[in-house]
């Protein structure tokens, strides 16, 4: 096994543990079996199966500023926090399923479309909220940092609904207007309903178990190492998604990066091909949109874009001053950064 | 203007000022006009214009807790955690009226029915959330029981959304099953789903602010007056659902207390009727359910119910041990007591 492969069973294995403990409140609290057995199934169905890249962040920052083997409390801690971030993804993908009316994930029927679910999925992503704040109940009311906790899940939820209404409003499923378009309102969308909960999100968690406080001295100079984290880590999440439409070229979301930059460069000729094109379902209407892409060059300002980014957040990052213990290290965002750079799927 | 609509009218004055902080926060994070003018429909068009029981609860709980008229900051403090349990209500019906494919809602079409809204009410709804906790940060962060307050609406909420799964998988809309109903069933459903967020969240937000301590000395007796405070509000909420389904008696909710009483008293005979008769929308189907509620005596046994519970509660208040400041008074309960007692509509 990999090393990777061991951390990530490794924070698998920690899952049927704090879905337990989920499922054992509602017994102590007398609900009913059949209600015991749904919310399980609720959290079996959506909240493991993914790519856990949210969660093991958590464990993997922890360990980064620990500087060595997190002990067994430690880990413990950091994998409770990192199945409450993917239990906020879960909560999102139920609901965002819904509102795009969404077919599949991850390989099987969205959930509101799994047998004898339906609307019932938005009182079941609620309770997959719920979950979080009582598992930070249950393992940090006791830490100095629990209001923390509690502050930053809600500050981030809100972030993300916010992102999530401009994209609904800009990109609504049933019209595509591409006159509501813009690099300006698409970077807006991606740092508010991605990076926040997905790079933030993790990183800052793990700074406030690790004893990480809200400001330092470093020398003369004061440092707030969250503040420095955030200025990070939402451009970072923004090139994680532009790479990913990048990717998806052929396909990219309705309100993508590649259609977007495209709106920027298009002659009047180009941009007609746009509007008739752009979101039709139809293989020769996507191949006319491809066209565009081609003929705009793309493929070169993605990677004008990407050298530009990394080169930014390259020096971004070696411009954090390390010093003594519970301070900001480089490493949690060179190990981001790495994995994503040149990523290629 | 009689004394009770001058109360109300102050508490809805205080909301467009609460509603413009929502409004105003997201101005600050640089979000697009069309979805500052999105949240602030969505605000004014979902959370005013209900009874606001709940909050004005809080308020009328604030004030008896004081003994004399509150000065501005506490009236202030108190209806922002009244406008604040009025959006989690406002959340709630939001997401049941999607979940019950309800048609109307205080007179006008259900947010998910009204134009161009649609599954974004969901996105909405958890906007309504989000805004509760930059609300209780915003006026409470530096308070003793910021915590306190913090985990009394996540602790609601997820009261709440268990009694919503436990109701939706008993009486499903698609079909009335009535071997899944019983007096028990329905008796955790309407503690869980509604007396929680009703009656003791209202209540214990005001005792917060009040500065009511977990629990105190009165002589030698240890007094813990949120236990006491819940022991009395949940049979008081079921007390008041429960007359809510009597009053009702015609076309009470599927799991009401009256089909629940006759499934109790029905001779085999009876029970065929209901079963077959019972949850189906015909006027003829109806009266013969009537008819059984009749003929078992659901109207003395209503009668027999409101006087037993009557007493009891009357009796758990007198209870209470009345000291010096900061301690639980009984005119909280009393006053919730008397507005429902006997009351006809």
């Amino acid at each position: 096994m990999t090393d990777k492969a061991a951390k990530r069973a490794r924070f698998e294995a920690a899952w049927p543990h704090i879905r337990d403990e989920l499922i054992a409140y509602l017994s102590t609290l007398g609900m009913p079996a059949e209600a015991i057995e749904w919310y399980r199934e609720n959290l079996n169905y959506n909240v493991p199966g993914g790519k856990l890249n949210r969660g093991m962040a958590v464990v993997d920052t922890a360990e980064i500023l620990k500087g060595v083997a997190l002990d067994d409390d430690e880990y413990s801690k950091a994998a409770v926090l990192g199945w409450s971030a993917e239990l906020l993804q879960a909560l999102f993908l139920v609901t965002d399923d819904i509102m795009d009316t969404a077919i599949t994930r991850r390989g099987q029927p969205c959930w509101y479309r799994a047998p004898g679910i339906g609307m019932k999925a938005i009182n079941d992503a609620m309770m997959l909220e719920s979950g979080i704040f009582f598992l930070l109940k249950k393992h940090f009311r006791n830490q100095p940092y629990y209001v923390d906790l509690l502050e930053l899940f809600q500050d981030t939820a809100y972030r993300t609904g916010m992102g999530q209404l401009i994209d609904l409003i800009t990109a609504p499923q049933d019209e595509v207007n591409l006159s509501k378009f813009s690099l300006d309102r698409y970077r807006l969308i991606v740092i508010s309903k991605t990076a926040y909960y997905s790079f933030y999100l993790p990183v800052a968690l793990a700074m406030h178990i690790s004893g990480v406080p809200a400001s330092y001295m470093l020398g003369d100079q004061t440092v707030e190492p969250y503040k420095v984290a955030l200025s990070i880590l939402l451009p970072l999440g923004e090139y994680c998604q532009i790479q990913d439409d990048f990717l998806d070229l052929v396909a990219p979301p309705e309100c993508s990066w590649c259609v977007n930059t495209a709106l920027a460069l298009a002659t009047p000729e180009q941009r007609s091909v746009l509007d008739e094109n752009y979101g039709r379902k139809d293989a020769a209407a996507e191949a006319r949109v491809k066209e565009v892409f081609e003929a705009v060059g793309l493929r070169e300002h993605y990677a004008k874009y990407e050298a530009d980014v990394y080169q930014r957040l390259v020096e971004m990052i070696a411009g954090i001053s390390e010093g003594g213990e519970l301070t900001l290290k480089r490493e949690i965002f060179t190990s981001f950064l790495d994995k994503i750079h040149k990523r290629t799927m």
